[in-house]
This record gives structure tokens, sequence and C-alpha cells, in this order.
């Protein structure tokens, strides 16, 4: 799977983006670089203002600009009215990733009998294919994955390598796994008899819509009797976990390190920040974020952002305050005694 | 490894229960669902007061509830005296993976000579199975799983596809392991040399259990010298980490995303929430829990349920109190200040 | 790969060891143990007053010490300035790892034709390793582990099984990688059109320097434009997430489950406790420790301690403080005004 770098010239690259072009279309460019460090075969983008000031001295091919700054740019440019969202584009036309995988199964993989494989297929070295597995068009299998038996990964699907998928797994269009990711493993689940625990089989599904995207050694278990539930473009970061019974609505991101407790409905178009945690059994409206490493006990019915814990600070001040949060009840108590006494003093 | 669902009758299922059955015992089921969801081939179960609404129009095949229930059940039912663990058996009971494994090793598995198989084992694609390794009776090792040299697992073991065990790992009886989780991997263990850092080899082992189960991509690591060591019955949700010479007591449980620091030893029934950090050294005492994404620094010497943090809020009255605790100390002084010149205008 | 346990004599480890042997040196050992737990052909080590209380009655065959606690040894001695740093050096020596890879090819794994393997590579089975690698001297890559294509590990890595790396990675010499980590793959990138995600391609690298460490199951993302750079002797616990473009100077140490997000620059010689969550583009300077689940959301521009979060308690004492501290705001008005009228009282 040798990387076969396109090298497009800026015309193309214009076309592609519908980008007017400003210079000489025929250079070709072989990649993308921040306007202070690209060199002369490298498109650069300017997307922030406060990246500005780099952009007289770039010694970029060409400039991905708004018409703003185009009076600014030393070299070719290309216009367009949000050059973040070209950036993006670009960014995948440039991607060595893109085309690198020729269709066929490796001799190597072990591929079910039955399985049914779309047409342009690619099952990495090593790979296991279990019964009763369909694999839509152009899905790539890395080496090292593991699909479980009747799972489904619909058209277009890229799992790198060493993923794995538990038996009955349900994946979209255009879906992104990355390495290490779990996706259908059981969820917790135990009943106490009095003197220990008895496990509660797993039974459900997990189910990922269109465009999901997991990031490296991420979890999202299968669900206890329902199915666990990932909308359309929905983005996981890694180190994820997402436990049973969870549904996270489309269009939500979730940052690193996030988990989600059993059975929390996540709206849509909510954004996490890393290490967030939600316990169990909450529903979060559409539209809420939560910034990083805030722990959300209860419901959120409204939009907007939400926090917890404390801001860092050194040490030994940390430690001072830390202490008084024990007696924070205590001292209200005071405060309001000393207002009763004021108060009655005039 | 195609499932083979199971389609017990209602009398069967009222005899492995030992359940009452009211109602025609010969309809045979072929899964579980919730009141609501149940359809007429699927069992459903009462356990909770929250869902007794839903038991009026079920349209399950039969539900699983306590005699005091029995009335108001418009389908046949299956009486317990404790329907929650009446559930955890039928779950288990449908549970497609069981028996799923046909015993024998597949070509593409490297197994060493040495390897001791107990009779049933069942070893899949892509598997390695180092020198020395024991695996006693009906133990299944999944697709890509790798099992190091000298390791032991115990009858009736289940390691779901892409586990690894390190060198000399053992473990007991009917352990769960699911995909991607690691046992026995180095503890982190450095010595500063002044200007950098030396690595301790980590020459213990790590030893779970008989009935352990550990969630996806969590880490188990092995001792520095002695042992990290997971008791009977310890259940281990996905994305935890164990360091070096932790020990944990039999039938606690471990939620997602929990860390515990080298040598820190948990007791017995201990719960602890999801994204629960324990320092190093520390002791726990048994029957403890902690309450989700908690910060211990300090032994636990009573059972109870333990807290830190704050809870979460609307994010700019967050930042107006969060600035406050930075002063904590200081309005806690104030206080105090406030107090006695009160009481000696008194 | 079965072990193969050297037993080195006494006076083999006191010139290995740089360290003045008092007693018999024909005694040959096989392994290390705590003064408390050592048998007779174990050697032990007393690096902390701590533990001074087991000394006189060790059963060890000999004990790395400080001179000043040489006569109350009651066993033959190896004496050293820094007992600690020799326990780390012979811990190393006393590995059974070490050298317990014979170099080749496995005939399961699947290396590309125009990869380049170095003198004395040991490639385990079922590993892959794809186009243009190229693998240093003595580099061990374990059973499962793929090598994406191009990536380079310079001599003596040694990757433990089921390692991912993918393609384009830089791994400088020395390097350990402990199974279930990935390195390189894509960072968190997507922009939003409004209505939903466009992924942002991660076309930087993920370069590790010489003498790093990464424990299981953690990920180091690769750059989006850039490169992901963990400088030299970094050691990085389990379960850690860094992402795109983060940077980590030499000598720095990471405990478990840390999050680093994107292009957050950390210093030399820091330490992160567990749980630490540092948020997108800050700056770190040399010399910072961060005390375990702090969250760090503002630059750190100077060498010290820094915490954030609140002590655990109790639970029902914390409900009532944590209540307050959503009123800490109000107190702290409150007390002001209060000090108001007390001072145009007087």
């Amino acid at each position: 799977m040798k990387s076969s770098r396109t090298q497009p010239s800026l015309s193309e690259i214009a076309s592609q983006l519908g980008a007017r072009l400003h210079g000489d279309g025929d250079q070709r460019v072989r990649g993308l670089a921040t306007l202070k460090d690209a060199g002369p075969d490298q498109v650069s983008f300017l997307a922030n203002r406060a990246y500005l000031k780099d952009l007289p001295s770039t010694r970029a091919a060409a400039v991905l600009l708004h018409p703003d700054h185009l009076e600014a740019c030393p070299v070719p440019a290309l216009v367009l009215d949000n050059p973040y969202l070209g950036y993006a584009e670009l960014s995948r036309l440039l991607d060595p990733l893109v085309g690198a995988h020729r269709p066929g199964v490796h001799h190597s993989a072990v591929v079910a009998d039955d399985a049914v494989l779309g047409e342009g297929v690619c099952i990495g070295p090593n790979a296991v294919v279990e019964s009763g597995v369909k694999l839509g068009d152009r899905v790539v299998v890395g080496p090292g994955c593991v699909i479980g038996s009747d799972s489904q990964i619909d058209d277009d699907g890229f799992l790198h390598a060493n993923v794995t998928l538990y038996h009955g797994v349900v994946i979209g269009k255009r879906v992104i796994l990355h390495s290490g990711c779990v996706i259908g493993g059981d969820g917790f689940g135990f009943a106490h008899d009095g003197s220990g625990w008895r496990k509660i089989a797993q039974l459900g599904g997990a189910v990922l819509g269109d465009d999901v995207e997991v990031g490296s050694c991420s979890s999202i278990d299968r669900g206890a009797l329902g199915d666990t539930v990932i909308g359309n473009d929905v983005k996981i970061d890694s180190q994820v976990q997402i436990a049973h019974n969870v549904q996270i609505g489309d269009h939500s991101a979730l940052a690193g390190c996030v988990g989600i407790a059993g059975s929390t409905r996540v709206g849509r178009h909510c954004m996490l920040g890393g290490g967030v945690g939600l316990s169990g059994h909450l529903t979060i409206s559409d539209g809420v974020q939560v910034t990083g490493m805030s722990l959300v006990t209860n419901s959120i019915l409204e939009p907007g952002v939400y926090s917890s814990g404390t801001g860092a600070m050194e040490n030994s001040q940390w430690r001072r305050n830390a202490v008084r949060f024990k007696q924070l009840d205590s001292i209200a108590k005071r405060v309001s005694r000393l207002e009763k006494r004021d108060s009655s003093d005039t």
C-alpha cells in the first residue's frame, strides 16, 4: 500500500475547489503547509486573521484566501469566500491515502466463504472477516482488522489497521475507523445476587450512521437490549468510551478521552470537550457544549455552554483553597449568621 | 463463528430460571426486549417499578416479574422473587455467542509446539500462542489475539478478538477479556539519574482471579517486583488503566475510564464510578464507593460513599464561581475576622 | 520467544553495576524482590529509608544499599552511592525479555519486498510490514504489529505485540512501544460547513525521539500539517492521548490517562500526573509538574507545581459543599458587603 501522492496543478485545484485563481495555473504542487513553512511546491491558506502577519513573506506556491486579503498576497492566490473549508477540501485532495489501496483480498486474510464483498473492496494482510459479513463497495479493511460475524459496513468505509468489530455491528457509508478502536464490545452490565456479580449478556447491537469517524483506541459498546446508536456525521476522537445504549445525535463531536455512561442520550450538534464525563440515563439537548473535563450528572435541557471543576493554579495556593472547599458549607452558614446579626444591629 | 441463536420454550425457560410459569409453556421465544419494545416472540421483564406503567400494554411473549405484579400482567408470566437476576440468567441463555465457537485451532493461527491446550479449546484465525502457554478446557482465543510465553488461562476463559497477554500472565477460570485490552504490559517505572530516565524492568506478573471481566481497550500492567493482582469476580469496564502492583479485592467493580496508580490496594466489594482516579500507594477499605470522576489522593479507611469535584453549571455562572475558588482561603479568613470583630462588638 | 532468565553471579552484578561487593561473589541469583519477599536466590535493594526496618530480617542473597546502611545488613551487600539507580540497572540485567528474541522473520509475517531490514531484526508471527518501511538493527516487531508504509524505526526499537504504526511515522533509537498503542493516527480535524463536518486530511507526521517509551493502548496522533513531535527520553504511560501537532520536550514524563489537546507545547523535564488534561494551543514551560487529574486551560510560563480540583470527601459532606460552590460568587460579594458595613460602623 505504497502511498501515491498526487501532484495537481493550481488550475486543477481552483476548478476542484470552485476558487478564483490569480496567477499561473500550470504549476504543480505536492502538499500543504502553513504560510510560514510552505515551500515553493506547497499550497498554503489564510483562514484566521492571526496569521495575516505571515502572508507578506510566504514562499508558498499559492495561498487559499478570502477576497479581502488578495491584495496583500505576494504569490499566486486561490480566492474563496470560505478559505477554511477550501483548506479542508484541498487537504483531502492531497491525501496520499486516497486511492492508495488497490482492490483485492490479501492472500493472508481469512475471509468466510459466505461473506459478501462489494465491488472494489480491499482486505489487507492478516485481516479476518467472519461468516455472514457484508461489505459495501470500495470498503477498505486494514491489516489485522477483525470483522465479527453478521456485521455490515456500507460503501466506502475505511478501517485502518487493527480495528475490531464484534458480531452484528452495523456501519453506515463513508465511515472511518481508526486503529485499535473496538465497536460492539459488551456493555458493562451485571446483576448483584447478594454476594457477587452475575453477567447480563449484552444482546443489543451497535449502529453507526453515515460519515461517522472514530479515533484510535476508542470503545463503543453494544446495547444490553436495544442498540447503541451513533447518528450521522458524528465525529469521535481517540480514547473515548461510549457505554451501552447511548444515543448520539447527528453532527455531534466528542473530543479525546470523553466517557459517556449507559443509556444517556446526547442531542444533535453537541460538542463535548476533551475528558468530559456524562453520567448514565441523562438527556442532553441539541446544541449543548460542555467544556473540557467537566462532569455532568444531571440532564441538560437547554442549549448553551456548560462547565464544572476549578481552574489550575500554583499548588501551594491550590492547597489552601482546596482545604477551604471542604469548609464551604460552614463558611456560607457563618456569612448568613453575620448578615442576620448585622441587620438586627441596625 | 456464525451465531446460532437458541429458541427455548417458555417452560424450558421457567425450569432453567426456577420460575413459576403462568400461561402456555410451549411457545418458543427468540429474544429479550423491554416491555415497550418486546414483540410476540420476545420475553420481557419488570425489575424496576418505574416501568410498571408499560406492563398493561406489553406485547411480549411473557414477562419475568415479581408475584406482586402478576395480576397486572396481560400476557403469560414467569414469576420470580428477583426478576432482575432472572433477567441476567435469561440473557445468558439467549446469548448467541454461547456455544458458537467450535473446538479447534484455525490453520492460520500460530501455536507454539510446547503450548498445552485443554479439551475443547478454540483458537481463532491469526491468533498467536507462544511457547510455554497453558490453556484450560474450553478456552476460546479470538482472532488476532496474542498470548505471551508462559501465560496461563484457566478453564472457560473467553478472549474476544485482538486481546494481548504479555509473558507469564496468569488468568483464572471463566474470565472474559474484551477486544483491545492488554494484560501484563510494563508498569511505568523509571529512575532519574539526574539528567534523564533509566528504565526499571518490570519483573513482576499480572494475576487475574476467577470470573473477572475486563472491558475493551483497558490496560492492566504487570508488577515491578511482585504481581498486580485482580481478585475473583472483579468487573472492569472499558478504557480502564490499572498500574503496576495494584491489588483489587474480590467482587469490586470499576466503571469506564477509571485510573489506578501504582501499588494502591482496593478492598472487596468496592465500586468506582466512571473516570475515578486513585493516587498511588493508597489503601481503600472494603465497601467503598467513589462517585464518577472523583480524585482520591488519600487512603479511605471506612466504607461509605466518597466524592470530589464540583457539579456542572452554565458556563458564565461557572466562570464567576471558579474565579472565587481561587480566593477561597482569603474569603474564609475574612469571615473569621468579621466574626471576631462581631463578637468583640457584643 | 521462550524467556531465558539469566542467572548472574554476585561478582558479575557488582562489576556490571560498579558496586563494591561485601560477601561471597560466586553465588548466582535468579531475580529481584523486596527486602521482605526476597528468597535466598534473589537480590534486594534499600533505596528508601521507609524500608530500613525490613533490612535486619531479610533473607535476600544480597542487598543493594548505600554505604550508610552496610553495617545493618545481615547478608552480602552491593554497596553503591545511588542504590535506586543500581536497582534500575540490575532489573534490566535480570529482564527475561532481553535477548529472548532470535533474529529472523516469522513465516506468517507479511513483509513488503521493498522494506529494508537492519541486522538482527526480529519480526514476529502475523506482523505486517508495509512498503517502504525501514527497520534499524536489532529492531523487534512483535506478533500482530502493523507498520504502515514508509515508516522508520531506528536501531534497537522494541514493539510489543499488536502495536500499530500508520504510514510515514518516524521512530528513534531504543524506543519501546507497548501493546495496543497507536502512533500516527489521524488528528481530530474538521471544518464546519454550516450544517455538518468536513474532514481535514491529516497530512503531517508523528516523530518520536530516541529512548521514548509509550504505554499500552495509548494514542499519538499525526499532525494536521506539520508533525507531532515527542522529544528524546520522553516516557508516556498507558491510556494516554496526544493530539495532533503537540510537542513534548526531552525527558518529560506523562502518567496514565493524560490527554493533551492539539498544538500544545510541553517543555523539557515536565511531569504530568495521571489523568491530567491540557487544553489546546498552550505553552507549558520546562520543569512544570501538574498533579493528578488537574485541568490546565492556560499556558504555564514558570516552572513549579500546579493543581486544580477539590479533594475527595465523604459524599454527604461533599454534596453540602458542592452546592455552596455554585453560590461562591454571591458569598464572596456578601462578605465584601459585610466588611464595608463593618468598617463604616467603626
